[in-house]
């Protein structure tokens, strides 16, 4: 048989998510509501469906291996250079390029227990050691993420702000002073794909030369592009540079690229999706209150409801509700996990949300 | 600034292909004829063009993680089970997945001195050790490979059959002898990117469970989907599993599953461009020949033609048609690099190549 390099070898064979279209060939039929993945069911900009439609035809080139025109507007929007900024295949495939750009076998990575499990797919993936502080009151915890970098001589420092699975969020000027307690020569990781849905005093005013941070986005949260495979990190311009020593060069999808050109450039569009997505998030706290649960504040397309019960009662809630036709998905680790996870969507999904969840709670 | 991991620290800026899009931005204007990227101008199925133009919409979704309708019709296609096939962004992805799979630091790779720049790329980014063995007669050599194999211990044996850049093929025979000859734990990557276009006798008769080989197909060539960044592998299926250890999951566009499975299942329009890109290929000869150069055999969508000179001559000569807006490219190393490479392409861009051509050949 085919010898397996050592890491690959090591390797579990277990995958950081099951796929809502997975559950539904498991359960033999399509969700009702799809509100398990933090997708954005207000959907793209117009102006970016008619831009991808019209690129269908000329699907038969390459993508642009640069992005180029994608990359300038980036900067342009965020009044930053085209060198600090590096266009991937979502942030997954671009936290994975960074992962294997720094972190050699055995080298600590510091996160926190219930973070983002991709990243640490990626982590575990190159090798690399995973060391996770606790949340603290729902939120992740910057003080506890800086000592433990300090104790292990991290060579990155994840965290997410705002939060998911929580939805919790750190003012900006929390997130600046980590950086100058950061131990030398360490990273922090600072994933922000749900940026657009946060109060603005959350978004740290940090300079885009600044080496000791890397900032991640994506269309797929509010620009409404999931499947469409598009994010960006903003850098110093050594490591942005470093990207091209291991990236899939002509790895971003031709009509994704001019999707997302179309969507920065319809801000009226994300104006609308943002006020929709706040509406949807009290919807949500209002639906988990009228069945005794309550939501805990949020700066994301999505609402993590309390149960006020455990990680064994939520469990039989997310499963009860998928029988039902209801996707949503739950946080993996205690304490986190007595909350569920319910993104934000068009009424006519939380309408049924609504329906379902009483007789749900009724059975359980 | 950030430490970069050793392996990352020592690999060089370069990159493997300037994209057309770059050439163009140096240059100040596009081409007139986009001939070196092996692209399909003879573009996608309408079918897929309509399928994935409906599918944009509803890319606020994640694609599914697992490409499932697409495997299974890939898996009828080739009369084999879904467990032998995964599906990824393109071959270029899927390459870089299967090194980082089977090759750690230190492992020598055998490949040909000249074939795909890509894989190589990627060797050398999972500090893979590459051992290239000389074309003989413009084609891969599989004696020498394996020879080379043998010496070196090998993990990887590269072939691309049909060859790019040369067009070159061995019959399907050839290929099965080799994996009898392979010395134990190597594995043969066939890279069968241009296999639509090949005569069927050479393609392989090899059963999908064997270990001894991993084959690579593409959506980019045949079905004229380049920009969508669907390709697909078929293994024995522990090495197919093993991808899941460490792909990105769901980094398959969406909207280009629908694609893909639209264009797979439009048999009819895969025969129409067959049928043009074989009267292309005799056109770009015929333009050679008219011009006092030679058209090598070919069983891809490109040309190689030797220009009776060497690599300087035919590096001006690529350089010269730029300028007057036609791009090619050319092979690498001599003494491949007496020829020029001109992809096949519908006659509006064949008749700019045929009145430039002369032109510039009259100023070398």
């Amino acid at each position: 048989m085919v010898r397996l390099a050592p890491i690959a070898a090591s390797l579990p064979a277990t995958v950081p998510f099951v796929g809502p279209e997975t559950l539904e060939r498991q359960a033999g039929r399509p969700f009702a509501a799809r509100l398990g993945a933090n997708e954005n069911g207000f959907g793209p900009s117009p102006r970016a469906v008619a831009a991808m439609q019209a690129a269908v035809p000329d699907v038969w080139k390459y993508g642009d291996s640069l992005s180029f025109d994608l990359t300038r507007a980036l900067a342009a929007h965020h009044g930053i250079r085209p060198g600090n900024i590096i266009v991937g295949e979502g942030i997954d495939g671009l936290l994975g390029l960074l992962v294997r750009l720094t972190v050699a076998p055995g080298d600590v990575v510091v996160t926190s227990d219930g973070a983002y499990p991709t990243f640490n797919f990626h982590v575990a993936g190159f090798g690399g050691v995973l060391d996770k502080v606790p949340y603290r009151n729902d939120a992740e915890d910057p003080q506890a993420l800086l000592d433990r970098a300090h104790q292990t001589g991290a060579k990155l420092v994840y965290l997410a702000n705002p939060d998911n699975p929580m939805g919790s969020w750190h003012d900006g000027a929390v997130i600046e002073a980590m950086l100058d307690l950061l131990p030398d020569g360490a990273l922090l990781v600072l994933d922000e794909a749900y940026a657009e849905f946060a109060p603005a005093s959350a978004i740290p005013d940090i300079a885009a030369d600044d080496p000791r941070v890397i900032r991640m986005r994506t269309f797929s949260k509010a620009h409404g592009m999931a499947g469409a495979r598009v994010g960006y990190a903003i850098g110093h311009p050594d490591l942005i540079a470093a990207f091209d020593r291991v990236r899939n060069h002509f790895g971003v999808n031709r009509i994704s690229q001019i999707g997302a050109l179309a969507a920065l450039q319809d801000g009226d569009w994300l104006a609308q999706v943002l006020a929709r997505v706040d509406a949807a998030r009290q919807r949500i706290a209002g639906i988990a209150a009228e069945n005794g649960m309550a939501a805990l504040p949020s700066a994301t397309n999505f609402v993590a409801v309390d149960t006020g019960r455990d990680g064994a009662f939520a469990r039989h809630l997310v499963d009860a509700l998928a029988a039902q036709g209801v996707f949503i998905r739950m946080p993996g680790v205690a304490p986190l996990n007595r909350c569920i996870r319910i993104s934000c969507a068009p009424d006519p999904e939380l309408d049924i949300l609504a329906q379902v969840l009483p007789q749900v709670m009724s059975t359980l």
